[in-house]
């Protein structure tokens, strides 16, 4: 994987060949974004299943959940990781041997990644029709192919739409604490030639103000069977700043980041980092050492201020409780009659 | 001098003996502040009534008119800085020989400090009646005594507060892109004693949505007649999240900080500066070099999001346009009263 914090100096690619490898990469942010970290605990729990000294199939069966237990301690808000592990530990269930369990796990963890691929085209898809011809783009955060295996979430609409032709322009917030925004989503663009322009997270409002952005889109690490959505910290404020100024906030995630568990966001779990990562940029200091900061990685935005969330499945509208619960319903069937 | 960019984790005193030497500091913000950037100009004044070869007084004022027009290309929103040019360019026209223009200029500069120490105590006397007696107070920027002479604005009214013995802490958030809020307010609020957590910008909503601000307190850098402020970017952003969440929203400023000429903030020119400012973060990139970026260093708040604005001769409210002129009457008033 590229490691997305020497991002956009140096693009370093790390190999990780260990569950406990990947389990600090995703905790470093390393690797980062709801579904990328959902592929990646589904990989490393791969490896725990093909680095198993065990000779039996229970001995490898406990050794599965061990690593599986480590994964869980990584991060606490996306829901993908915990989705990730149950649908690869699913697959372990099934095997009859340990080289059995082994194909059947490793055939899991990729069909993780081919699902988030073809997942994040169809986002793409849906949420490009609500993109007008010409378009002044607010995002937040990285929700690209960095995010994700390919292409993205709401930064994939971007690229749909782009890919279509239509004449795109994105603010970039560069996303404080860690500035996924201005690190990697200013280089995907870059990359995919998007026209962009990097701004400190206190700007957003004012350009709203001088009408100088149509609408909002960003990602999200859970979805509460409301439609409430957690996602990358500042991303409440936008909501209620696009709320204010008349402006559409879309939510894109795949369906997976819905869940079903949790009835309202209030009950979502709320990562919260180090100090360090507000009182330093980059390993330089930038607040005295000696003041406390708070470091909430997530906040929670309430469905009402989410005019719609694009799925691999088509358009969600309130009330969300009904039409997610719908569009679930309707992406198992098709799964279950495209399947041999 | 401090020079305020080696804050918080060095403390280093400066000299200047030029005007130009200033000029540049208020440029790269080794100064700054509205008020302190005033005061410094003023000073910058009389170093060019002092440095001036000039041996006539028709030469040596035309030497203090070229060093004012290279101050006035220094920043362009705080009206402060003109202010202070004119208070001394106006003394020196009252002066008969060079030697008696030297006196005039120097005395008029350090009225100029003079009379911010004592503002910023009224100030803080007159916003501190706003104050509850347990609070969590949000600020944005800096506005202590780094941003002026002494005490400070919106920061003097917290610590005014603080010294009354009222219960405060204060939210700090951090002010990308120059981190005024990380760097300078935390530092100040540590010397003096006072609790404090810092966030990033991008926190401060959902704080309101949890109820954990009270109220928000900023300075200002130029009020129109009709009360819109022009302050640090990121402060529209807290002006309108503020109103969605209840919360009141004081705007602190001595009475010079209002420009009778400008009638609404949409004709204050607002400073753009370089986009490397966003792009690297004390000399280290943090987004491709090439993406652009827009730096625009201040927003303008309209006076309906305005709850209040305090200043050295009372609190005004709306209509701004008759309660900010009564109360620079009465200050004028006052002034002409108490002088011998």
């Amino acid at each position: 994987m590229i490691d997305q914090t020497r991002l956009p100096n140096e693009v370093v690619w790390i190999e990780c060949r260990t569950t406990e490898e990947v389990a600090e990469a995703i905790e470093a942010l390393r690797v980062r974004g709801a579904p990328a970290i959902g592929v990646a605990a589904g990989y490393a729990l791969a490896l725990a299943a093909l680095n198993s000294s065990a000779r039996d199939r229970d001995g490898w069966r406990s050794d599965l959940d061990r690593a599986a237990a480590r994964l869980r301690q990584t991060r606490p808000t996306a829901v993908s990781l915990f989705r990730a592990l149950d649908h690869v530990l699913q697959a372990a269930d099934a095997a009859d041997s340990v080289a059995d369990g082994q194909r059947r796990v490793l055939a899991a963890s990729e069909a993780l990644a081919h699902q988030d691929r073809r997942v994040n085209e169809q986002i793409g898809l849906h949420g490009a029709a609500l993109i007008p011809a010409r378009a002044h783009i607010l995002t937040h955060c990285n929700t690209g192919a960095l995010a994700t295996v390919e292409h993205g979430t709401a930064l994939g609409i971007i690229r749909t739409a782009h890919r279509q032709g239509k004449q795109i322009h994105v603010w970039v917030d560069e996303t404080r604490p860690a500035l996924q925004g201005a690190r990697l989503t200013a280089w995907e663009l870059l990359a995919a030639g998007i026209p962009h322009t990097i701004i400190v997270d206190g700007l957003a409002a004012f350009l709203m103000r001088r009408g100088e952005i149509d609408l909002v889109i960003v990602g999200a690490d859970r979805i509460a069977a409301n439609g409430d959505v957690a996602n990358k910290v500042g991303t409440y404020s936008l909501a209620v700043l696009a709320r204010a100024h008349g402006l559409p906030f879309y939510v894109a995630a795949p369906l997976s980041t819905v869940d079903p568990q949790i009835e309202r966001g209030v009950d979502i779990p709320l990562e919260e980092r180090s100090p360090d990562e507000v009182r330093t940029i980059r390993g330089i200091p930038v607040a005295p050492a000696a003041s406390p900061a708070l470091n909430l990685a997530f906040d929670v935005t309430p469905a009402e201020l989410v005019t719609a969330i694009v799925t691999e499945a088509g358009i969600a509208r309130a009330p969300y409780n009904r039409s997610l619960a719908e569009l679930a319903a309707a992406a198992v069937h098709e799964e279950s009659v495209s399947r041999p």
